[in-house]
């Protein structure tokens, strides 16, 4: 019998390659999306087509209380910021969102314990990135022991991974492998800030990272972006 | 200024305490609870006046998505086991939910570094317990370790805390220094399984427990227990 993956599935590149990599390795795959108030919520519907893609046993979509992350510029009326120079600047930006990650994970390792599932997928990296500490290798490692001594599954020996197997890809390297693995990117999102209408900034860090990964890639990127139309 | 302290508070007996502690050390009070579908959920009843008596800052009731935590009998129709021998039966009960500590924990967080505070005070204990993993010593370590890698405040050196002042204290002794620091637990609610009309079983581990914490404290138990009207 195939194994259970949980994939933190936020509809963007990343966690796409992610369901991607998982598939290729055989799992069943359980995806689990939030709608925690973000400004790019639009993400949701990227999450749906990207489930619906990879044909998950079961999608959930988690509504979270944003009111305890709302010192972000992604989940307030802060301004998102553009253009950054995410190379030299290595401030981390205010589209940090309060302990997201571990908020996420921790559901997902609820999820993972429940279904009997000892993997969970996270599309992290750490290297074309906005410096997020949660993004870290050190992060995910902490996380992972911390859940297997949270848990009746831990106890009783059935010890959970979690797998992070884009952290130290570059963008360009991540998405050689989903398309070597058949992905098309044109069903996912990654802008903060996108026109009501769903369209790409083009500004922002994410799409700042998805432009020079696709170029770096030699990939035609698929996606529109609102200044292209201009 | 005084210092914000997060205080995990499900209504019960431990988690009053705490609010105690914390109080007494000149905290100023920010409490979170959680609704997640419990079969107790009059202990948000609980929760709410035991806010009012410590005249919390603000008290957060998190709505969260209990369908990823559907194994338990707090959470779904399995029963909840009424007078168990906790002292020899060492096998972790049906009343565990799978994660729940690590998803509140991460909910505090988020709410930590959202206010800028560094305590987060959860009322686990590791004696007079019903075997729950995330109750245990090595959890909250690894939870705190986990933490401080996590977040941006963590990062900039603002070192976090997990308070668990309860973690080595038997339920008398819990009971004594509540009663020392002027506490009333008849507000105090703790019954996995009460009657519609809030009553509490005087049967399940919580209970057993409670009775057990006042009789050996030599204190009265403020509590009304079904059994004793009939």
């Amino acid at each position: 019998m195939n194994k259970k993956a949980i994939i933190l599935l936020s509809g963007g590149l990343d966690s796409a390659t992610c369901c991607a990599i998982a598939k290729d390795h055989g799992y069943l795959l359980y995806a689990i999306s939030f709608d925690y108030g973000q400004r790019h919520n639009v993400e949701l519907d990227a999450a749906k087509r990207v489930a619906d893609y990879f044909s998950v046993v079961e999608h959930k979509v988690i509504r979270i209380d944003g009111s305890v992350m709302a010192t972000s510029s992604l989940t307030s009326k802060i301004s998102v910021p553009k253009n950054r120079d995410i190379d030299s600047d290595l401030e981390i930006p205010n589209t940090y969102v309060p302990a997201r990650n571990t908020v996420f994970l921790a559901y997902a390792l609820a999820y993972a314990e429940t279904l009997g599932s000892q993997d969970i997928f996270i599309g992290v990296n750490a290297l074309d990135y906005s410096g997020y500490p949660d993004c870290r290798p050190a992060y995910i490692a902490a996380f992972e022991t911390m859940a297997n001594l949270a848990t009746k599954a831990g106890v009783e020996g059935k010890k959970l991974t979690i797998h992070a197997p884009l952290i130290h890809l570059t963008k360009a390297q991540i998405i050689r492998q989903g398309v070597g693995l058949g992905l098309d990117y044109g069903i996912t999102h990654s802008c903060y800030d996108p026109s009501p209408n769903g369209l790409a900034c083009g500004e922002c860090d994410s799409c700042i990272l998805r432009k020079k990964g696709f170029a770096e890639a030699g990939v035609q990127d698929p996606t529109v972006y609102r200044g292209a139309l201009s």
